[in-house]
């Protein structure tokens, strides 16, 4: 789901990436360095990248987003690993073309069978395409773990059992890349999709949104999502959002943990 | 300067601080043990706690700040630090009762005489708690690196050697904790002390800024800054602002990279 809007966004891949032990020394020489890396349009050899980044703390890609040299979804990944364990269940309220899924399906798989990727999105293609990208990169056992629904986000209740005991609840909100450009989420479903993630989120769980405003009615989706967080209780939520000020199309990273 | 500031916006104190190691099972438990340590209102405490916490790395802090356990001026001195080296010269333009300024001081000081920490504020009483506190805090030869001066940040250039290679300028923008509230920081100096400070910071240099909107005029000054901050050249500056969403008064980070 990812691939096209890291190309519309443009992020810079930082050379840097292909370091290993990328030390503070090393980021104050990329900081200080200016380096300025072609931007590589191939969304497999991005993903590729992405997968084999060496950048793998929180502290070298919270610098990376601030030094303008990391994606916003790889501070999102790094924050769910700090909330999602080995057997948990989760949503992707947004496959997209599964990415997401994927890497979600990472952090709770333990080879034990323990574990559980609730996946949905509107579009069958979506579905199919996270499908496809799940064959090609985890076994058949893995995959159980994954439930996939042709269903909207904001009917996510319907298909979550009761009795999880849910700890993440992602979205990527926007349009699917490579598919219809026409078809994208609104604040319409997604207000109705945040009120059923927060129903059924466990205590220690988290919300995250990673929302892209490049599309017709995403400023105003973000909007709705701004104040849909600004109402939730001090008392039992934590509501955080990162942004790029000078990237009017940069994505916007929100996370609503539950106490 | 923050202590106040700390207690009007009420930060919890996590149980944790006080562990060593705090790795990722630990931050999950706490996330997942919804902690509600009491917070400590005598600002001294606060201080001592925060000098003495054993939160080394960005991971934790961030993990901490977006799980509601971590002060965002915590956040803001961990990103310094990836900017900042031993021997480098920078600006605290708003001292206030000297935290940002000893915390500065701390991280340009070597012992060699090299590095120098300039700082303003356009209270005396300011500089004088700054003094004192650097007099308590460091020894004399450390203290001579910090030149102090009554005089509004928006004058900057006034004071800063223009052959000066400047890697960090950092804001806390709101009133002096213990001192007159109706003083403030206002949008119409702030965003000449802003222009001023993108002219004279050397490239792969950052402005921080922590940005207090309890107080009236707050937010206005939030909103210049971030207008401010979204004309700023993407092919020079990346800007990025953290904030949270379901606490009004809790302050804003905005860091302004310089490539």
């Amino acid at each position: 789901m990812l691939l096209m809007r890291y190309c519309s966004h443009r992020f810079p891949i930082p050379c840097e990436k292909r370091l290993t032990n990328f030390s503070r020394r090393s980021w104050l020489a990329a900081a200080r360095g200016n380096l300025s890396c072609s931007f590589a349009q191939n969304g497999n050899m991005d993903v590729s990248l992405s997968n084999n980044s060496t950048f793998s703390g929180m502290e070298d890609v919270l610098m990376g987003y601030i030094f303008g040299k990391e994606k916003a979804t790889r501070v999102a990944h790094l924050v769910w690993k700090h909330v999602v364990q080995k057997g948990d269940t989760v949503v992707d309220a947004t496959c997209g073309n599964g990415y997401d899924t994927l890497a979600m399906l990472k952090m709770v798989a333990d080879g034990s069978g323990r574990g559980c990727v609730y996946g949905m999105d509107i579009q069958k293609d979506a579905l199919e395409n996270t499908s496809s990208l799940l064959n090609e990169s985890v076994n058949p056992i893995e995959k159980e773990l994954v439930k996939l629904f042709t269903i909207c986000h904001s009917r996510m209740e319907e298909v979550v059992p009761k009795s999880t005991t849910l700890r993440l609840v992602a979205f990527n909100l926007g349009y699917l890349p490579g598919g219809d450009k026409e078809v994208t989420t609104t604040s319409a479903t997604t207000i109705l999709a945040l009120q059923a993630a927060t129903r059924i989120l466990a205590s220690g769980g988290l919300i995250s949104l990673i929302v892209y405003v490049g599309h017709p009615g995403g400023r105003d989706e973000l909007e709705t999502i701004q104040a849909f967080a600004s109402e939730l209780s001090v008392e039992d939520w934590v509501c955080s959002e990162f942004q790029m000020l000078n990237r009017p199309l940069a994505p916007v990273l929100i996370f609503l943990f539950k106490r």
